[in-house]
């Protein structure tokens, strides 16, 4: 059976009269968005409008929730307590639930933003706080996580995990990213990003910064769109793993076909 | 039969460090809360408690959306457009269905604020983005409105209309309350509220600033807790209203009372 | 002898990871800023950088206060009280004399952005409580404005007002800016509004929508810098002027020449 | 010669709507203010009021910024680097020398809030940050501080330090207080609190938590005004204060004594 796979991208992170990313080119790209709360950018305008464009081309809808940091755009630890994380990620992923059932559809995935989605693979309070707002909310959410604390607290939680890919991030052995510290951290090569994401999807395997092979089953696949060649290397990640025969659906199809597989 | 009637009061009005008003007091008085939603006051981890405490006294969940105003406490005209005004609300709404749902309860009812409050009762394009959002989320929401605008668009969306009886204004003959900048407008004796509260309910009567009697089918009573004072004229309301053989219970039972009465 | 006159433009629009216009481009042709103060656009950092930018240069430094509006970018009208506004505009300009200050130089102009600076051109008390606030806070202050409520306000309180030219906008023969909402309001032809540049500058006149010319003494003349084609407007509009002759200052430069030729 | 002190409180702590403290009965009672500069409280119409005010009195103005953090009343971390506590401080501090020009004085002390507060008396790079800030825009500025990294920068970079007298804390033998943690961090009983005070200020000692003298030349004490206890402490503190042939002045004048008095 031919693989089936989600395309994932940030939209939404405009705020007022500022703009970042190319929302309509990804849109046509994805098969899923991360969409700001408006706590490290989105507005209510913006969050409006981008649901409504998901739902006219069946993009699927997940809530983006970040540390309350405008300024920072959510890239700075806050020092909250888990209990502010817990009431900050109900708040916002309450927020997206309005603007989805007006336009008649539901929020189907979490995947927390910034630094907070850095805090919550490594810190199991912080974890056990989204996994347990997001349980509560529809125990139907699906969490986007790398392996990390978010991942084991939402399986603990009864919440499906959908396992990101990070395709233009060098992995380690264990299946974390090499930091963004260290040289070759981050690639660059549009055809080594392409290949490495049809071999992801299609193999379930990824080679490691130190040459050896990772097996990993990704659910999803994070795009960017906040330059030209962002956009144009989606697009060709798309239109790639189109021609290796794989199919790309929301999320929420995937988990569902995972399911009746296994 | 006895008549039934809920108590109505804004809570979780306070931010951060800041209180505003006696939630603890007031929670023991009311059948129904306007919980703020962060817009002129209330944040995130305020928002969580109010709706826990109230699901712990079975007091009912309504939103108290305000225009984006905390430092004019929602007493500004912000000059937005009516569809700023409908994603406003949506985000807000949704916002307090988050914590709802955590709780596991959910939002009965919605009751614009202070200037937005005012202005949906006279501009129809206002009252109709609130009546929009609120059908398009929840058909089952209850309006809490004087007659007015909203009250014009709720109904015709198909939304139920809870009329509140503002018991310390005076009224017009035409069901309007006299205007704060006229002398009379606010009534101060305690013991004349509480008699015109037991009539409108018992009676469905309440006397206008003429001298006329009003008639007025009250399914909600709005009770203050700014000072010591009103909270002891809340209980007294209460206690009277008791006293008189009325029930008081949440609003989506007296909705239902009212409905299967008709 | 050569005419003198400032080129300004709208400067530190940004806010945290967002951009708007192009500030080091315009910063090599303007001699003056109107720099963004936190209520509309700008931060702590950007307005720092910006300040550190135009000293570097030799710029001058104007404060561009706004009502309190970062989602609606100053283009709402907030309902403030004069007071307010007062209040406001204080909070603002003192923000941006503190950058001044440690960066060695001082604010030199205040020019209201948005919509409060539509309204200070109408509203006479908006208008008396920018000109109070600043006139208290430095009575060398330059206030920069259209002819109107603002002009006259500052000249009663004793400030120096600085007429802005605005080339790509229609003007009528009292002296106001054709409303947006008429055809022809706004100029597009580069070369139109390069030579009505020069004209207004060399012979003090402005060819009015009717045809008819208007007598125009403007001391700066407004540049863009929010796309592509607009930079490079205002660098023709630079180089054009330098052509004919003119000398480009700073504000204060022209207002001093200005009061040595009086 | 008789010794002279001076009184600070926090004031105008208040935002929009929401009040903290007792900010006119400590107006009374206070030599000098530290007023809230809009970031963790205080608004515009809040800070032009509390410097109205405190000109009337001729009660000396001081700077009390903080992190950005208005829900957390400026008691969090908020991650920023020492160059975003120089700009945010540039930018109260700015503000606030608005108001003082528009009422005729100027800023005299700065002293930061809360968890800054505390972090600039541990964190060397803050501590230069907040320096670097306030002697570039007032080498005249006096900062109010206790023995720490920011009195080590300030003297450095040759601003007055005014030591500030923390009466109702236990103090360790290094001068530094016990943390709050610790049993008997905090002094509750007012005559012991007072007697402490006066003994501080004519003896210049106070006795340690561990029974043993400390010698301190405190500057200023800092007086609370939260609840009513604390206001008639307050009161009861500057009546002893001069029972005791104290003189009660503002920071400056303070400062000035000691300079002469060397």
């Amino acid at each position: 059976m031919n693989p089936t796979i989600d395309l994932v991208a940030d939209l939404g992170e405009g705020f007022g009269a500022y703009t970042i990313g190319s929302d309509l080119d990804l849109l046509d790209i994805v098969s899923s968005a991360n969409i700001a709360c408006g706590f490290h950018a989105g507005d209510p305008d913006i969050m409006d409008a981008t649901v409504a464009e998901c739902v006219r081309r069946g993009v699927g809808i997940g809530a983006h929730p970040s540390f309350p940091d405008l300024r920072g755009f959510g890239r700075r630890d806050m020092g909250l307590s888990a209990d502010e994380v817990r009431t900050d990620v109900l708040y916002q992923l309450g927020a997206l639930s309005g603007f989805a059932a007006f336009h008649g559809t539901k929020v189907t995935h979490i995947a927390p933003h910034g630094r907070l989605g850095n805090l919550v693979a490594v810190r199991p309070d912080y974890a056990a706080a989204v996994a347990e707002a997001a349980v509560r909310v529809d125990k139907e959410l699906i969490v986007v996580a790398q392996e990390g604390e978010l991942a084991k607290a939402a399986r603990n939680a009864g919440l499906d995990v959908a396992v990101v890919g990070i395709v233009d991030r060098a992995y380690q052995e264990d299946g974390t990213l090499v930091p963004r510290s260290q040289p070759g951290a981050v690639l660059h090569d549009p055809s080594e990003i392409v290949e490495r994401t049809v071999r992801m999807v299609c193999e379930g395997k990824i080679r490691c910064a130190n040459g050896a092979d990772l097996e990993i089953s990704a659910d999803t696949v994070l795009l960017h769109g906040d330059n030209p060649g962002a956009v144009e290397l989606a697009r060709l990640i798309r239109s790639e793993l189109i021609s290796a025969g794989v199919r790309i659906a929301p999320l929420a199809e995937v988990m569902d076909a995972k399911r009746k597989a296994a």
